[in-house]
């Protein structure tokens, strides 16, 4: 397969192209920079600029399309207009896509599209209620796509990712957060934690879409890890990684009104229709994590 | 104010700029082609070219959008897949016009949009359940519109469209065919035309988006006559018309299947909330379609 991957260059798109690779796949990677991730062919291009999108896909007559950009700025994503543009700049990619006899695409959904009051979320039986402006517009294009799937386009794979960790996580997000603060020797202050969430490790998260490229199912699946886990357990998990428990000052902040208390995704599809078994538990995971970030602040006086 | 207007060669867009010209607009026409109506400034854009779009809309800094823009060739709109690049397009246009301040979108829906069981499609109690392509399209535009208009842009009006027929209507759609065919002295084959449909002049059609732009309602307003019509009694009166209805075949065709019955709009809000009144009643408008037939067709052979 030749797969074109959009937001080659973010969280998830910096991991998915060796599973990729290794499924002996010829990887186009679509970026707003020059930054060529290996052992692919790169192509600068502004997915809002609509004769770009058209002429990227001219020269490259992908069969797959792996879209996974979008707009992520921690603390402003969840509620940012410029949604709306993705919204826009994801139908008109697939479009072109399917002009050019695409076959199969695989796009990035989000957790953000269910309804949050049950504990468990499940493709087939969770209806899709987002609360956020960032869930609306994510599920509007995986209904967009449906219909245009079900009009003529070619097969779509809907990826829900849950919550998601690991190296290249930018700061301004909960884990990346916390083990900077910890290395650097700052006090962590948090909620109780008590709250259960559904985390994999992003290298998981990527070859579970890679995956997802090269199969046949369609429709939603969660990206998931099946097991929630306080985020308590996560945080003093990472303290202890990195020598400091210490830091770490449990409940003094008060959890956000509202926040569920649990949510899980089902894996069933995940697992057992396309046969996806994640490479990290969640501790090596947290470990690789410490890790990576440990390498990242060599030169800055760190802790642990 | 300064109105950008979108499909400003199509069928509504032909009569929408004398209107809007007696309100006082400053009136830019954006179309595809280089024919500028008279009154107004120009601009030739590919809507489908979002940095051509984003272009116009710094050049122009519209106070206004009137966006009547979509793909309408008879015939294939309702099932096309291009709907998908319209809903992008849509989505696209508004958001730039609403980054560059802009403080009203008038935007074209359609009745397409409603569940089709009721006889009477009423703006606030009648479900939106569209059955075909082209009313779900829509209908999704108008979902991110309210969305976007929530989320801070500028306040949108939606004018769900009912039947229309009048001067310009090209050939492939009821009205224009059965005029022509008549013109021509070629028998007209239809259904009994017992359904009953809500039809207005496409000048009243186009001088209610005018009133649309020039007032500061919300949300969608129906754009109908209130009266519901046989088919049967416009094809008759036209046939009438233009003295020949010998040629008349009513009842030569079946009914689609599943054809609703009735459909007519309240209008109401039209009326009421607006203050617009049409110009033309149904015997009005039909005389002054064939007239304008007549007009085109002089140095072809014509009945009549």
């Amino acid at each position: 397969m030749r797969v074109l991957v959009t937001g080659a260059s973010g969280f998830i798109g910096g991991h998915v192209v060796a599973p990729l690779l290794a499924c002996g796949a010829e990887v186009h990677a679509v970026s707003r920079s020059d930054a060529v991730p290996e052992g692919t062919h790169g192509h600068v291009v502004d997915l809002m600029d609509s004769s770009a999108v058209a002429a990227v896909l001219r020269a490259v007559r992908p069969t797959h399309l792996l879209h996974l950009a979008w707009c992520t700025t921690p603390g402003r994503y969840w509620t940012a207009a410029e949604n709306f543009d993705w919204v826009a700049a994801s139908l008109w990619l697939y479009r072109r896509f399917a002009d050019l006899g695409g076959m199969r695409a695989v796009v990035a959904g989000t957790c953000a599209e269910y309804d949050w009051t049950g504990p468990v979320l499940d493709e087939a039986s969770t209806p899709c209620r987002p609360a956020s402006l960032y869930g609306y517009a994510k599920h509007q294009v995986h209904c967009l796509l449906e219909q245009a799937e079900a009009a003529g386009g070619p097969p779509v794979a809907w990826g829900r990712v849950f919550f998601l960790y690991g190296p290249g996580e930018r700061p301004g997000r909960l884990i990346s957060d916390v083990v900077l603060a910890l290395l650097r020797g700052v006090p962590v202050e948090t909620t109780a934690g008590t709250q259960r969430r559904d985390f994999l490790h992003v290298a998981d998260v990527a070859g579970a879409f890679a995956a997802l490229c090269d199969d046949s199912v369609r429709g939603a699946v969660n990206i998931g890890s099946g097991e929630p886990r306080p985020l308590r357990d996560l945080v003093t998990r990472l303290a202890d990684l990195v020598g400091r428990p210490d830091l770490l000052r449990l409940g003094s902040r008060l959890d956000r009104p509202g926040e569920p208390a649990q949510l899980t995704a089902t894996v069933s599809r995940l697992r057992k229709e396309i046969g996806f078994a994640p490479r990290f538990d969640i501790d090596a995971g947290l470990a690789d994590t410490v890790a990576w970030w440990r390498s990242r602040l060599t030169g800055a006086k760190v802790a642990g």
